[in-house]
């Protein structure tokens, strides 16, 4: 996930010449909770995972973006082979995994007496692995794509990629070798890597069989996402995003219950904040923790509260909350400065100095959502402060909440529709509905008719990703709308499962396999943690998801 | 330098069933003299090179292979500049440099948030650098061309090529950068190794001026080769040859006086024999001592027992040359394997059973040239014989000499042209009349009139490079055709030097720039080891050259 503002760039450039924006925190602590953070750093469980087959890529309209992984020969076949009469080949390792590859070689005959060159080409989903990625006409670096090349001074060897992998098909092209010798690939390895430790307890053999699908596929997704933080996908930033963490600690509570992980995360955004003492949007590991300066981005800032909250109401570590409560503490007031004294957003200002996330969708307007998403920061917030005793320190959150939904109700909500609208032209979308239900602006019945009418508006903008459509599931739920709730998150985490998902993507819009936020698919990512949730959603919500 | 005839693979391939090649060796202290090999294995010496200058490569019809390197801009303007905004640009160390790259990139705004997409290319010459390498249509494996593409994860971060490079042009590209952040390169650093520590004397003002360049390039190039074994050359093959080391040793002795290098190779390529105890043409030092079996080149063998006996003239080292004595006295019998009782090589026997080399030139008949390189090595190991007081063991020498030279003159000499003559239509070339030279065939008055017969003969084969061409000046010499020997040294070596070199190439065709005996120029090596010997001439004979 990326997008940096011009305005952004400009305040990052002014840290340069003011100094590192990272040598003194906003908190006293900050630098003893990145190196708490660093402490709590998980060991990776290793698991050597073999190829089980060599597949094609074959062309299919029917296929998810136009390509099928045919099985055409065994492993064995491909080490039984000369590979410079092979020259090409695509291996399936089974499955998705994230971590490291190594391959033997040895000599049939002759010797080396050359350097050998291969291109090895790594793809989450066959269409990775067909589509030529040059010229390269996305938005983020080039340097994305898992495609290597590598020179092999000499036969016998193992060639072992430094730089970490994630996917499940692996093409091999021999670029280059001498022709005074033959050798052959006589072991092809993955060595994945995760911090899940735990494997949880099955889904009784009675729920749905298409429930208990998308519940292994998403806990797949999860523990790949799982490294030395929650990253956001193993393939592409590879990083902690704040958003991406408040999804993926839900669905650890109900899965793997590695809460030192969403400890660590949480120290680690605390101790990198920006000048302000705002979390921001995502920060980096190596070489040493370090934020992305001027990352700001709102609705992640507000979303680190309400991790802490289920954090502490998971695992009962008070000691973690109360350090990093003046933390969730400031970030409200983010919101202070920007809704007035009737209780409304700014939101233009905001939307001006701030990135709104909220979704990958374009023209979307997210005033109601971002009104919504404040309050329902307000309440974890409050929340939270009671669950530790210092609900005194912000003692006017509960006016402030009633206040703006009121706000809310008055500025943003077409009572004859039932829906909340917001920009020029009215804009209605899903977004709006569910932020504003998570905030608890609507009664259970207002909700339902809010929800119902969405989705009965032609025009409204829906949800643009499996981010935004984990925050709708909730709405449904939040709006008792059960049936509902279900048959959404089977009709669209199964519509991916159909389309022969290992784990889910970053993007899904059922009607275009190739959208992309970045303008060139290959580089969206086919394993993102956002779109773990249904574990969450299954097993916190068994009587909904499991009869 | 590559050939491998079908029947050696064959052979090789048999190889592999019958066991290791190298289990056993011929010799019972075969082993041991590898291990003594590796225990002389030199301690390099290294030396950090910065960047000079960033060129452009421009077209010149007049330049050689019609590319120019033209400065356009100090190194220090790169290290002030975006390089995602400069994008591409050509790096001049200044002179040839063989070694290892490395990088720093660091920071200017932003944080980078995503890989960065490097392609570097390395050049000996302009042209490597200008011309695309793919589609590839060269003979020897497209992994020698010294292009890589590199994959940095973070900056700032110090990019290291493990690979070995050899060259003194360097061209990055980018391939891949977020546009989230900037960076510049803010060190380029070139750690170049050889086993060379010491400096020769310089020649004197007096000498010509041509001559001293020649001199002082000839160096270079042979410092370039001197890794840890006399490199063919350092780009490409970086191993030890038979006949390349012959030359190199030739010009060591008279210059670098690194004997402990000759020694360890001829320890090396006496542990590393064939079977029946020929010393293959080449060995390789990766990644532990091992021979390209069936690499039987005949030239090369005979080549092993002349350079044993200059090491020991050049080091009165009589323990290395007794104990190396055995190997020497075996390869003779491949000389009674294929000579008749009247003294004639079959030469069609030899050539279908080995690979006789003499010189890259395609229809070279070597029927002459073998006879007499045959001869030339009867004497040269006589001599080290009386050295080492062994000519017991080899009695017949002297009398199958006379018999193999009275062959040659009534078989291969057309005494009414005063040239030697062999093959299909009587073919006339340099090699037959140099070889016969050396073997001491002609007398000094029938040497030079071969010599002036083949110049001015217009169809006369003429030395394919630098290899024969080294040969020919020997021969010129041995014949008392001093200013001839000084004008041809001057005239071909100085072609190069006048042409641009920084150090002397493999392949020099002063009529065609693009010669290349593996069919893509930019394959050719721009820095080889057998093109140095105008070192071993100049200062061998100054009485000749330094006039």
């Amino acid at each position: 996930m990326y997008k940096v503002n011009l305005h952004i760039l400009i305040i990052a450039i002014a840290a340069i010449f003011s100094g590192s924006v990272t040598a003194q925190s906003y908190y006293p602590n900050g630098k003893q909770w990145v190196e708490k953070a660093e402490q709590l750093k998980p060991e990776l469980t290793e698991t050597v995972v073999k190829p089980v087959g060599l597949v094609e890529m074959v062309e299919n309209e029917n296929a998810f973006q136009g390509w099928e992984a045919k099985k055409v020969a065994t492993i064995d076949s491909l080490y039984a082979s000369s590979f410079r009469q092979v020259k090409s080949v695509v291996v399936d390792f089974g499955d998705h995994y994230t971590g490291y590859f190594s391959m033997d070689l040895q000599t049939i005959w002759g010797t080396s007496d050359a350097p050998v060159r291969f291109k090895l080409t790594f793809g989450e989903v066959p269409a990775e692995i067909a589509t030529p990625f040059d010229p390269y006409p996305g938005d983020l670096s080039r340097a994305w794509l898992q495609d290597e090349v590598v020179t092999v001074m000499h036969v016998p060897s193992t060639v072992k990629l430094e730089r970490r992998i994630s996917g499940r098909y692996m093409k091999i092209a021999l670029l280059g070798a001498s022709q005074y010798f033959d050798f052959k690939i006589s072991e092809l390895k993955f060595t994945a890597v995760s911090s899940v430790d735990k494997k949880p307890a099955d889904l009784p053999e009675s729920v749905l069989k298409e429930i208990r699908q998308i519940d292994r596929i998403g806990l797949k997704t999860l523990k790949e996402c799982m490294q030395t933080v929650y990253e956001d996908g193993p393939k592409r930033d590879r990083r902690l995003w704040g958003g991406d963490m408040y999804l993926e600690s839900l669905a650890n509570i109900y899965s793997f219950e590695n809460h030192q992980l969403t400890q660590r995360c949480l120290y680690l955004l605390a101790g990198l904040t920006d000048d302000d003492g705002y979390v921001l949007g995502t920060v980096f590991e190596s070489p040493e923790p370090h934020p992305q300066a001027g990352q700001r981005l709102m609705d992640y800032s507000f979303l680190y509260n309400v991790t802490l909250k289920d954090y502490l109401a998971a695992t009962n570590d008070y000691e973690t909350a109360k350090e990093l409560w003046p933390v969730a503490k400031r970030q409200l007031d983010i919101i202070d400065n920007y809704v007035d004294e009737d209780g409304l957003v700014d939101y233009e200002r905001a939307n001006k100095e701030w990135w709104l996330f909220f979704d990958w969708k374009d023209g979307l307007n997210k005033n109601a959502a971002i009104q919504g998403l404040m309050i329902f920061t307000l309440q974890n917030t409050y929340e939270l402060a009671q669950m530790l005793g210092k609900e005194d320190e912000i003692k006017s959150v509960p006016d402030q909440i009633k206040k703006m939904r009121k706000a809310a109700l008055k500025n943003l909500y077409n009572k004859k529709k039932g829906l909340f609208e917001c920009g020029e032209g009215n804009q209605i979308s899903y977004a709006s509905q569910i932020w504003m239900i998570l905030g608890g602006v609507l009664s259970e019945k207002q909700s339902q008719q809010a929800l119902t009418a969405v989705m009965n508006h032609k025009e409204a903008l829906y949800p643009g990703g499996p981010y935004m459509y984990s925050y709708f599931i909730q709405a449904l739920i939040n709006s008792n709308m059960n049936e509902q709730a279900k048959s959404s998150l089977v009709e669209y985490w199964g519509g991916m499962v159909d389309k022969g998902a290992d784990t889910f993507w970053e993007v899904y819009d059922p009607s275009n396999d190739f959208l992309s936020p970045y303008h060139f698919f290959p580089i969206n990512s086919y394993c993102h943690a956002w779109s773990c949730t249904p574990v969450y959603f299954i097993r916190k919500y068994p009587e909904i998801f499991q009869r």
